[in-house]
């Protein structure tokens, strides 16, 4: 049993950080870092937590993810009070150039994941635990230092459910029901009974406790660690502030930094300290997952007379490919029939999660899952990829390896409608930092482009089109990210054609017709959105004098700016084919004439130019 | 008592021309929609639902919302058994033209609200139904059919939580626990107890029926009507596609149309049929809202020396013009403290509702309370926004009147990080049809412009920094939607800066450095990016030859870009200052100028250029 004398030295001791950092910064959240510092320090320092501080990236190292991110100054104290910061550098908490941000980042040795959106750190560890449990099978526990305020996120629930219907006992949520949120109370103040209540609802086991009791603390965590086949929620009741009189359990102290005067009082109430003492966290076992070897994949074998859709040949690659990158790993929320992501699910069902009409919580997951090694491919229709907006910005800012693919793109996709149609898709993931954007118009393509995804180290977005387009190219075709193929080119061309997806082939088809009136377009399949190819953009720009861009999707954000960006500084017209119209149900014929990003209209474009 | 054998046959009647429908159209959700038939039937025709249907619009309509969406063929189905719709009409289901799309849109009558994007209907009921209890005050129901699958979306938890901390008691969900989802088995099949623990856990009061017996179907109705305090979910056992036996219950029919001669099938085991039944509806009492008179605002005194934030303009204006226009109401997700629509909750508090830490469910609210005729202002952080961009996007293919601002817009925010630093609200607010997207520079343009968008019918976006800045305008000055203001103008401008929001200050600030070495440059503060002043661009593009824009936000689909289209033809050098490194925590200035985006690279840049 753990010295509780001295963890309660070191919760003073990193109380005392949290407010002396945060006053020397100015700003900061040091209420939110007090009530959960009793909690985290007989975490990290009481036995539960496993972790080698010298070795962060251990894959059999205990995580700990903090979805509280604003409480970064107890984070920060806790690994001072590991040895691992001084604090010389704990004052420079939130200052230009410090790894110690406002909300953690991986600028941080010990951050897991970027946090600081609330509602986003659970989903984040539901992916660290499937990874333990049913992936790399290695025995370590996830820890997610959870706020009541921000349990009001669905996010949360959606994570819930999932832990439990995954059975994930190896995850544990750690709730400081400190009842004041950022404005005033919580919807439950200090009713722990409604939290235990819905955490049972779904599936979870509670262990509700006081949160500033270091003894019930620890059995917390010795009763978690013994439970079978049911993640489990610490409820511990805090108080913001705990441990300052004045600041304690007072609402309009949030985010609020002690003035120096009013920090002299607390550390006067803070009592005496001994600033040396430093905690001892377990070890892990040495323990490492067992790689699969990587096998060359089979080549791909597409008839040249058989059109095939770009979102079966996700599916098709990601089955292909799996051997080749055994890190791969394939989520997909309830529409793996439509996406594809089935076809990889019926070979490798392994490595396959269902994660149910829950896009934030697959996302986090699939971020969670990426920071543990592994590459994953996350997809779902690319309209509802805008319902894990915020989980995907999150992911820029965190060392992040996920493939994102939307299928069902535009308003070709027909009948279904308008809330079926990514129409923003494109605009939206070009806005990520460093993002790759790519929009295949074939299955060879398609098919390269994952591999190249899965090659590649950041984030990608991959999107893909439902109905069935023709093979353009040849099976051994190089493609690579940055780069176009350029598909139709003449010297007599009057425009240059750029598209991509579906609206390529409509430029394919717009070049045949317009051929018999001896008109002639050349055609850039810009299947690299981005990076964007600048270089043939701009001679084709500068050799035809006018670049038309056709896409099925909305004007802003997307191909055209995309191009018109790129063609900064070259003297060229660039006329934009987008969708303009309000989208409705109807065929894709109908629709892609609707919209004008059809070969008429194509045609019509280039003619009224001339 | 109703007459249940007349239910029968209308039910009958609508399982007809669900299957019947979705036959001609080739593709559509019979299974999704035959599961709800004797539910919806109970309700639209058994005595419950109050609604006149001459008058759709009428304040004191039941509301009905279909968030399961792709059961339009039922949806239809309904208000052709209540005489609405005929059988020509079910016939162009899906086809281009018709207003019977795919999911229902406003194209269609009896639509609330376009559907389609699952998990967001209760939201949108979430709204309607504060509408009714604390705005309206009037003893209208909200109704809305819900999918088991959809449950796993964590923003119906989110309006879950809300609805009962508001007691909502005139609030009915209807869950249709048919537990087979698109791709197979739901999470819980048909343990109807999973979720009556959930919605009892969540506040909510659980009525637990077979979702095929109509009695029990009208008693839970009856009995919904008869509780208080709570919101109501009737918990329905049903089977996909009862009615015909060879796709009841069975897996692998999710939205899969008959084909003609398994449809000849269905409709032998269906039997006799009156196809001319048609259903009776409650009509409502005729009560209206009480409505204030409008009052003039009162008029705007800044002083000139004293700097205010955009931010806390808006509080100020939303507070200042609620006389003026009655209609307003203003949500907020637990920041308004720092958005500061706590100005406006403290003088009117019962047009204020706190939507706690759940931004989807504050969209869908917002939209709700829009389509009951409030002009909804919704607020929360900028980045924060992202976390409802599916809810976003939804709400541009129903009616609605949704003012969303985002505060803490750009790395200005300074010390507090990434995680809170909105960088690509800008591009996702444009994608949105005939959003409006304003990004004042000053209080006073702010306050003007939150007018705008208060007498603006659309989706509008307002965007806030956090710092205090100065006051450039004059009180009595105009601002209009698609407009801009030249703030600097020379004969000798070698460039003319496009910038808003923050960086407008700096370009004001470059202008006075650049001055005193003789260099010249036109100054334009963009404060309606969308839509936007082509005019005033295209004249100082022309004039000066060189346009630069400077942003606090991503470089893709923002300031820069909406430039770009707008001077898409005129023949100007176009540069673009942005954010492109990786953000980070620092003091605002150190951020600005690390970012490029400063009075410095303002300079810089220009000297670059000559």
């Amino acid at each position: 049993m753990a010295d509780i004398h001295k963890l309660e030295k070191i919760a003073k001791l990193i109380r005392y950080w949290s407010l002396v950092s945060t006053t020397e910064a100015g700003s900061g959240h040091p209420t939110s870092s007090l009530s959960a510092a009793d909690l985290m320090t007989g975490l990290l320092f009481g036995g539960a937590f496993r972790f080698d501080a010298d070795n962060p990236k251990h894959p059999n190292n205990d995580r700990l993810i903090f979805s509280k991110g604003h409480a970064s100054p107890l984070f920060y104290s806790l690994w001072l009070a590991a040895g691992k910061v001084t604090g010389q550098e704990m004052m420079t908490l939130r200052k230009f150039g410090s790894p110690l941000e406002g909300h953690p980042t991986p600028a941080f040795t010990y951050t897991e994941a970027a946090t600081g959106s609330l509602g986003q750190g659970l989903s984040i560890g539901v992916g660290m635990a499937l990874n333990a449990k049913y992936l790399d099978k290695l025995p370590y526990r996830t820890y997610v230092l959870l706020g009541d305020s921000e349990m009001a996120e669905g996010s949360q629930w959606e994570a819930m459910e999932i832990a439990a219907f995954y059975k994930l006992d190896n995850l544990v949520g750690v709730l400081d029901v400190n009842a004041l949120g950022q404005r005033g109370e919580t919807m439950y103040g200090h009713d722990l009974d409604v939290y235990k209540k819905r955490v049972s609802a779904f599936g979870w086991e509670p262990i509700v406790i006081d949160g500033h009791h270091l003894p019930q603390i620890l059995t917390a965590y010795e009763q978690a660690g013994r439970v079978h086949d049911k993640p489990v929620m610490i409820i511990a009741k805090t108080e913001k502030g705990k441990g300052v009189s004045f600041i304690e359990g007072k609402n309009g102290w949030h985010g609020k930094a002690l003035k120096k005067d009013e920090l002299l009082r607390a550390l006067e109430e803070l009592g005496p300290l001994d600033i040396t003492v430093r905690g001892e966290m377990q070890r892990p076992d040495d323990l490492k997952p067992e790689n699969r070897k990587p096998e060359k994949a089979k080549p791909l074998s597409y008839a040249w007379d058989k059109p095939v859709s770009t979102r079966h040949a996700y599916g098709t690659a990601l089955e292909r490919l799996y051997p080749q990158y055994p890190d791969i790993v394939v989520l997909d929320a309830e529409v793996s029939n439509s996406t594809f992501a089935e076809i990889f699910k019926k070979t490798w069902p392994d490595r396959f999660f269902e994660m149910y009409i829950a896009e934030q919580n697959m996302v986090g997951a699939g971020l969670g899952l990426s920071l543990r090694g592994k590459v994953a491919f996350v997809s779902t229709f690319a309209a509802f990829l805008t319902r894990a907006f915020d989980q995907i910005r999150m992911s820029q800012y965190s060392d992040s390896n996920i493939k994102f693919c939307g299928s069902h793109a535009g308003v070709s996709i027909g009948v279904d409608g308008s809330s079926q149609m990514g129409l923003e898709d494109i605009a939206m993931f070009r806005t990520i930092l460093n993002s790759v954007v790519l929009y295949p118009s074939d299955a060879v393509s398609a098919e390269k482009l994952v591999e190249e995804a899965a090659k590649h180290k950041g984030i990608v977005y991959l999107r893909t089109t439902r109905e069935d387009t023709p093979i353009i190219y040849r099976n051994d075709e190089v493609f690579r990210i940055g780069g176009s193929k350029v598909l139709k080119r003449n010297t007599k061309d009057v425009a240059t054609v750029v598209a991509a997806g579906i609206t390529l082939h409509e430029a394919l088809a717009a070049y045949e017709e317009l051929k018999k009136d001896g008109i002639f377009i050349g055609v850039i399949d810009l299947y690299s959105i981005k990076p964007i190819d600048v270089q043939t953009l701009t001679k084709a720009a500068l050799d035809t004098g006018m670049t038309i861009t056709v896409e099925d999707h909305f004007p802003e954000g997307g191909i055209n700016e995309a191009v018109r960006s790129a063609l900064a500084g070259v003297p060229v017209a660039i006329h934009s084919l987008a969708v303009r119209n309000m989208p409705k149900s109807g065929q894709p014929r109908e629709l892609l004439d609707y919209e004008e990003i059809s070969r008429k209209s194509i045609i019509k474009k280039v003619k009224e130019i001339l």
